[in-house]
């Protein structure tokens, strides 16, 4: 009795400590926002207040101690027992111990704090900016994160084999698929640190989503790619090189990901039909109106299916992680239009609330384990060799991939913004999560250590770094995205821009009106009829044969809004015709992009301290 | 590897199941909102949601059930491992198993979902209502949770006896403790359901504050109580009357209730002066005012400071409930009128939908936990026995207490209105959690089963009967608060009211702001001035020699207030002599508060499914 009652009291304790580290950071960050003190970011003083604790906690508190050289029964387990702290006791014959460190079970925080920060990146992605820039993000996140963990892999291999030559380390800790390992969990950048700062100085939108776009959909990219290393160093690739692995390992990727970027589609469809069916149904027979009366339980619906989407895949062996990231993308593109106003207010506001604290916990964790975790490997060749591959991987994957997309981008991604990317690649919660799930071997260890070291130095450092290099590079701050428009539309009529960028942004949209594509039809003439109360009335769009079901899933409000929609369309036009004095043909094109964005919203971009809302 | 992959998957799983009847919950209430049903409440909803998976587990699928039988090593633990579900390996060399049954430990719900419940009710308290029938209020919570609990447990013990004499249970399975512990545990009376009905129906609000205040109160009472008599158990007073044991369980009973009091109130204080003294040390220097320009903040900040009251009391062995409980109705009186408006909006919404998550969750759990807890012991003549003892403990609680406080009332509490409060004695989430604390011997497991049951049939029947209850006894529904307010005022110009009751509401307030006391005092010349902007400067209210402190205190919106407060007087007064006329001291004393209430504000009454928001 007794000791459950301690037990219980130390729990108690120590999230009371966790809790107090949060309160601490936010008292700074209040402080620092009211001296627009930009040097450090929250989530560097988060780290902070962590790594003091870790440090008095490592150098006073013997309980803390008591369990160091103990690896909780990593023989027999390769995950970490999925389990809040203390208590835990592993049923092993060899390592009979209770655990009872100030160390959250990393499936606790993969679980709890990681899903809401994913989901509130990609949910508050500025649609219209990410649709624009879509292909260049993708390349970017999928070619680049690929690029970059081959990079790293190949290198750290390198510094391995050095390692070996110098006696560091014993020839079998470190196999190629550690490395590699290595290499894709920390291709996953951040986007926390750097954006909040663009946020604050509102930099060059196009700059934004790049790197915004970029460092939500690499995560997503890394997880796979590290479960798909995983998957080939199990099926026998640990030593040379196993064709029938390696195939294995590849198909599991691609199952993975496709799996799970399924269901988190099919959970966002499911969302958008049960907040769109009713209304629907209820519209023909009564005055009253969907959801909407009770903004709760539409933000309960919300955030439970999209908590779906997450269990659902971690259910059938797939990736939450990504399962959630393509869930918010799609959530903001279709569901978000069927909330009521009051109910896109709390569902934005709970899950930045949800990220807010999610992400702070992580950095004051990640602080603390600095210190408490208790199986540190610090090498130094393995450290250096890591800081220089990073960024070797990050040049490999910036450069080049900017070459080739401005070969077809009509808008090309200048120098000073190529640099500012290339300097952007912090590195954050994702890649530690991927380090800790795993910590048997030294190899593993080794990872993690080094790990926390690149977070804490780019946190930091290139944290700090990033108003002063905005500066230097002569990047656009200050950038009100109304009067951008504006701007580029008179310098279009002037013919001649102030700026390369400014001038060419136009021709973007152009672009993208201009090649629809297979993703663009479907998004455009079935996806959101289907799930919104915008876009053409599906009984246009579908073939005849379809028709009932077509009158069944559009909304007599998404024909009010075609009506609209064309009358605001013919007043555009002219307009446009004027000013532009292009053909109409894309003139048309253009302006059907334009109200749907009016039509759509604009979801903003998330950090923002001050977020308007719009109906 | 693959086994903790497995559990990874089954433990996904079961949060799924959770997850999707929480969404099958959500979308029964909306139909039931929808259409106006009010036969059965969400809260029922969602345990017959829960008991109808419970049943299919039970009959279809052995994994939930190949445990049962066993008690989680009970023989060494006296609290369930306080762990999430799954993978937990209680270290005993006589049971050795590892436990996976679909069953959250109760530490978990007890830590994750009830402190925001509890918060939610104590903030959402109608801060005017509530400090005007305080005293009735406490009497019916502690005084009549006492008489409660002793009620059943008398009773309780007779029947036990009876149990003993038909060969039913043996000697030796109910303890007097026992007895008592489950009176203590049963007579926490849950207000979701009926108040849900209540705020619909919008009923008389002195009715409605009487039955939220006390059912917010007593949980408070009954969990200390339980607490109390565990110690009495544990110190010697098992078989038979131990003076030294009983006296050391009041003094624990009293020092817990304080200790967690002050904890609570304690937290309050920080609260208030963190979000308060910025303004002042900056408002002297610059123009910047306190922390409301970043709402995200100071949320986060309200959260975290609210959850330390909880944990702090936790990690000093007290009891978070009861600390989070008088932080919530502290909170609300002072804190909350330092936010800004924003802040204001978003405290409340997030304790909203954690109280709604919560709630509905832990209903849930209660369904299940019907067919999946492993070891129920259902006696016929212990729950009949309970049915019966808690009616009458509900009417010994009632009748005569509302008599002795009609004695003093100015606004007597009529019949039908007790009538109503004695119908109204539903049982829920606290009775439950404090039942399932402690399931190891046979009397603990029938007490459980017996408050499932007992829970089960209040929330199904009583839930059920509270609107042709409220027509059968001819309680007022329909009442706007602020259409009563103008009825008072009218009705006592001409001398008669139309009821009783609208008549007697005025004297109320009167009776509020004739006995100030020291409670009174200490609120509204010391308290709100330091901890808000509200009430009279503390320059004027302190002591000569504080005066420094008070100048430190005040900020210049106090002074500001004040000077609109005195003009306010002055109008006010005039028209309340030419209506009322009055005496002009008590006329004074009434504008007095009505100022107060502007400036506090209304805080709604929670369950609103559309909350008005001021400012």
């Amino acid at each position: 009795m007794f000791t459950a009652l301690d037990k219980h009291m130390q729990l108690s304790t120590q999230l009371l400590v966790f809790d107090v580290l949060l309160i601490l950071t936010i008292l700074t960050t209040w402080l620092f926002r009211k001296r627009q003190i930009r040097c450090v970011h929250e989530t560097g003083g988060a780290m902070l207040y962590g790594l003091i604790l870790g440090l008095i906690l490592k150098y006073t508190d013997r309980q803390w101690n008591k369990e160091a050289g103990h690896v909780h029964g990593c023989a027999s387990l390769n995950h970490t027992p999925p389990s809040l702290a203390a208590n835990i006791t592993v049923d092993n014959d060899r390592h009979k111990h209770v655990g009872n460190q100030m160390t959250f079970a990393p499936e606790v925080f993969i679980n709890l704090f990681l899903p809401p920060i994913i989901f509130q990146g990609a949910y508050s992605l500025n649609q219209r900016n990410f649709f624009q820039n879509f292909g260049s993000v993708l390349t970017f996140a999928f070619l680049g994160t690929v690029i970059s963990c081959a990079v790293i892999g190949a290198s750290m291999y390198g510094f391995v084999k050095l390692m070996v030559l110098l006696g560091q380390a014993r020839d079998g800790d470190f196999h190629l698929t550690d490395c590699f390992f290595f290499g894709a969990l920390i291709s996953a950048t951040d986007p926390v640190t750097v954006l909040a700062t663009f946020t604050e100085l509102r930099v060059d939108p196009d700059l934004y989503i790049l790197l915004f776009g970029e460092s939500v959909l690499n995560d997503a990219m890394a997880i796979v790619l590290t479960y798909a290393i995983s998957t080939y160093s199990q099926s026998g690739g640990h030593q040379t090189f196993n064709a029938s692995a390696f195939f294995l390992s590849i198909g599991h990727f691609i199952a993975v990901f496709i799996g799970s970027l399924s269901i988190g589609f099919s959970f966002t469809i499911v969302t958008a039909l049960i907040s769109f069916l009713p209304y629907l149904f209820w519209a023909h027979l009564t005055k009253f109106t969907r959801l909407s009366e009770f903004p709760l339980l539409e933000t309960g619906l919300f955030f439970l299916l999209s908590w779906s989407a997450f269990l659902s895949a971690e259910a059938c062996g797939l990736t939450g992680i990504v399962a959630v990231l393509f869930c918010g993308i799609t959530q903001a593109r279709y569901t978000f239009h069927n909330l009521s106003a009051e109910a896109k207010t709390r569902t934005k506001q709970l899950f930045e609330f949800l990220n807010f604290l999610g992400e702070n916990f992580i950095f004051c964790y990640m602080g603390l384990a600095l210190f408490t975790f208790p199986n540190h490997v610090f090498k130094g060749i393995f450290i250096s060799g890591a800081f220089l591959s990073i960024f070797l991987a990050r040049a490999c994957n910036i450069y080049p991939l900017s070459y080739l997309l401005n070969l077809v981008r009509r808008d090309k991604i200048p120098p000073n913004i190529q640099h500012m990317m290339m300097f952007s690649g912090l590195r954050g919660a994702v890649a530690f999560a991927l380090a800790m799930r795993d910590t048997c071997t030294v190899a593993r260890q080794t990872i993690l250590s080094t790990t926390l070291l690149l977070v804490l130095f780019t946190v930091w450092v290139l944290g700090s770094g990033t108003s002063p290099m905005l500066a230097c590079l002569g990047i656009r701050v200050g950038v009100d995205p109304d009067e951008d428009k504006v701007g580029h539309a008179s310098d279009q009529t002037a013919g001649k821009g102030t700026s390369e960028r400014a001038a060419s942004a136009p021709d973007a949209e152009t672009q993208a009106s201009h090649k629809p594509g297979v993703w663009h039809n479907l998004d455009k003439i079935y996806l959101r009829p289907a799930l919104t109360h915008s876009g053409p009335p599906l009984t246009s769009t579908l073939p005849l044969w379809c028709e009932p079901l077509g009158k069944l899933l559009t909304s007599p409000q998404t024909y009010k809004n075609r009506e609209r929609l064309n009358d605001a369309e013919a007043d555009c036009s002219s307009v446009k015709l004027d000013t532009a004095g292009e053909g109409a043909r894309e003139g048309d094109a253009e302006i059907v992009t334009h109200q749907d964005d009016l039509l759509e919203g604009d979801l903003g971009l998330g950090c923002s301290a001050d977020p308007v809302w719009e109906e």
